[in-house]
């Protein structure tokens, strides 16, 4: 038994999907403490009211805040090689085509880790999710999409599933081999969905439980509509969730897409319309915002805003990859949120947490605080989230617990 | 002597101020190592022909990248009280003269400052400047401006002289009485200004070495051009260098006078104007741009890349303060100025050391890494500059050495 004392704000926040006017607001105990048993939260209230048994774990907040541990629903942090000189060019005026002309863009990160072996994908992503974890995070989502063949892509996951044994963070395989078509079969986009679509490769990633979701890159220069929907479908009936890349460059119908297949989220969305707005809400998908990509390239953000006002349960993530955004600090990211796309710290501590978990298919065990839930909680230095939130690029976090163990801090 | 050995990428820097097309690339060594006497740079050159006493102390940089330690060349970080609400505030839509109204704004920061002693001013700002200092900082210029009496203004700076005695960075004052008018004069400037720029204050400020340069803030709701001229020329006549807060909202030719005056640095730029561009150049004063500030409050941020083409020496700096900034990372403010304002590392890098020392008046000795420089050195635990800012929200310090001693990590 552990108890978490002296709690100067803990915040609750409600099981997700949490939608519109109730993310401008969460529940709040002042004064208070959690009793955790095993891996569970057991009993929260007032600290004058805490009685842990005689032989419980006691943690002092020393009046700091504590929230639900932070959920990175949406990341491609699994890769060997980074890709600075490419940051550097484009900031030196080059265009995409240019740099990919001169040998950059995605395929110098399918080069990396068709070269890597298991181990060395291990090796290389390890100290990131520890960074990650200092950082509060306490489950990550990551896709594959750097393999481009059946080999590499189950490599990639299989990558993903040893590095979830060596963290006590909990992680989440998604299979994007649909990320984009591999330079051997360029022009073949629909004969490289046959070899990656088969039914042995979707029954093998099954039944080794590499990854519960699927993704699709559905975009001008990666799959069209008509392609994305036989990606989702196909993966959907071996039993995968479908997520997709929705809306991010070109508006072409993705976030619709995303309602017709009930897909659990529609990420990006920075060319989101009222169809794709409608859509999403009439299916219950939840929408990944994905503010550090849009900060890191330089270009308009997703209307957070106008999502929020459409009643959608909005999640924001990471989206940490070698070429579009290198930002693996998700506080960092929430920060940006505030800043950049005008939504308040409240707003997306529960975009972090709830809707993430709900984006995960995990809000019934995490993202919130509430007798019952599993014990993943961040001790912070600081009296209150807003403070957190008002101080980007300053790690606040000073213990985390997952699943009821201090894994980090203190 | 200290020797810095197995350094992957070393670079030098040229002594500040650094202009235009200079700024585009640095000296590099590879496989290099550094010799350190006492507080100086002795030697640098290859790790092969690296020749240190017997007794020399070896730091092994395992490869990785060093740098001359960061110069934060325009903070307020000295105050007792944050404003997390007013952040809320902002991005629930209220304006600042609604949150003023609701009692909000700087005149929050100076009630906590008139009714904070000078050890709570030291003992809430030390860990800032610690933080600073993990982050890579060694040096901070550091503003009164919110005391706004003769009394706290005074008290400010003996917190900014104390400071300086308790922590190995080293801390430049700034005298900023003219940063608003306090309440109690709001309608009378002049009389404020009397009062601030009193003989005997000027006198007592240079006799106990409370600051080196003065700053005032040349806006519509602050000092018009006339009265900027006089703080900053009465300020001149007793010994203190000109600054200024300059085209930041209003374009009301502040960058012209801080060409007139000869002002060693005119700081924010978001408005300038040709007329300001051709006077600083004519004067060398220096830019230094707060790309933090601009992403904080959600604002257009400088022309950085019109003002680097007009060959202006462009330092860049946190402006870190509890209303406009909470950024106390430099190389966060270093990352944001590459993706929002298209700058490369190695143009923030310089911005950030050699061209931030001549912000200071310190380009003689800090900034660069050359023979007879001070040795203040960053040991980063990734192989090149570039990747340092590729990587936004890692700390990505793993040592600091400062006048020849290491200070922090390793």
């Amino acid at each position: 038994m552990l108890c978490v004392r002296n709690i100067g704000e803990l915040v609750l926040v409600s099981r997700g999907p949490v939608t519109g006017r109730n993310m401008r607001s969460v529940e709040i105990l002042t004064d208070a403490a959690v009793i955790i048993d095993g891996e569970l939260i057991k009993w929260i209230g007032s600290n004058q009211k805490a009685v842990p048994s005689a032989d419980a774990e006691i943690i002092d907040a020393d009046g700091g805040c504590v929230v639900p541990g932070l959920i990175d629903c949406h990341t491609h942090t699994i890769f060997a090689e980074t890709r600075e000189n490419e940051f550097v060019k484009r900031l030196e005026g080059k265009s995409y085509a240019q740099i990919a002309e001169e040998g950059g863009g995605i395929r110098v990160t399918v080069e990396g880790v068709r070269g890597a072996s298991v181990d060395r994908l291990v090796e290389t992503t390890l100290p990131r999710l520890q960074r990650m974890m200092s950082n509060g995070v306490t489950c990550v989502e990551i896709k594959s999409g750097y393999g481009l063949s059946v080999e590499d892509e189950l490599k990639m996951l299989r990558a993903i599933k040893r590095l979830g044994s060596l963290t006590p963070i909990e992680l989440v395989g998604t299979y994007l081999a649909a990320h984009t078509t591999p330079r051997e079969l360029a022009d073949s986009p629909d004969e490289y969905l046959d070899v990656v679509l088969d039914e042995k490769v979707l029954s093998l990633i099954r039944e080794e439980d590499l990854a519960e979701f699927c993704d699709v890159f559905c975009e001008q220069t990666a799959f069209d509509i008509d392609r994305s929907r036989r990606v989702l479908e196909t993966c959907q009936s071996f039993g995968l969730i479908p997520k997709l890349h929705a809306d991010q460059i070109t508006q072409m119908g993705a976030t619709v897409l995303a309602g017709e297949v009930g897909a659990i989220s529609a990420d990006h969305l920075e060319t989101i319309d009222n169809a794709g707005l409608a859509a999403m809400k009439a299916a219950g998908t939840i929408a990944v915002l994905l503010p550090a990509c849009s900060w890191f390239l330089g270009v308009q953000q997703a209307p957070a805003r106008r999502i929020l006002e459409s009643d959608l349960p909005v999640a924001i993530a990471t989206d940490h990859n070698p070429g579009s955004c290198m930002v693996e600090s998700l506080p960092l990211a929430m920060s940006i949120a505030c800043t950049q796309m005008k939504m308040t710290p409240t707003e997306v501590l529960i975009a972090a947490t709830a809707n993430a978990a709900a984006a995960l298919n995990r809000h019934h065990r995490l993202g919130s605080i509430a007798p019952g839930m599993q014990a993943d909680l961040l001790l912070l230095d600081v009296p209150n989230h807003n403070r957190w939130l008002y101080e980007p690029g300053r790690n606040c976090v000073r213990g985390v617990i997952k699943k009821g163990k201090l894994i980090c801090g203190e």
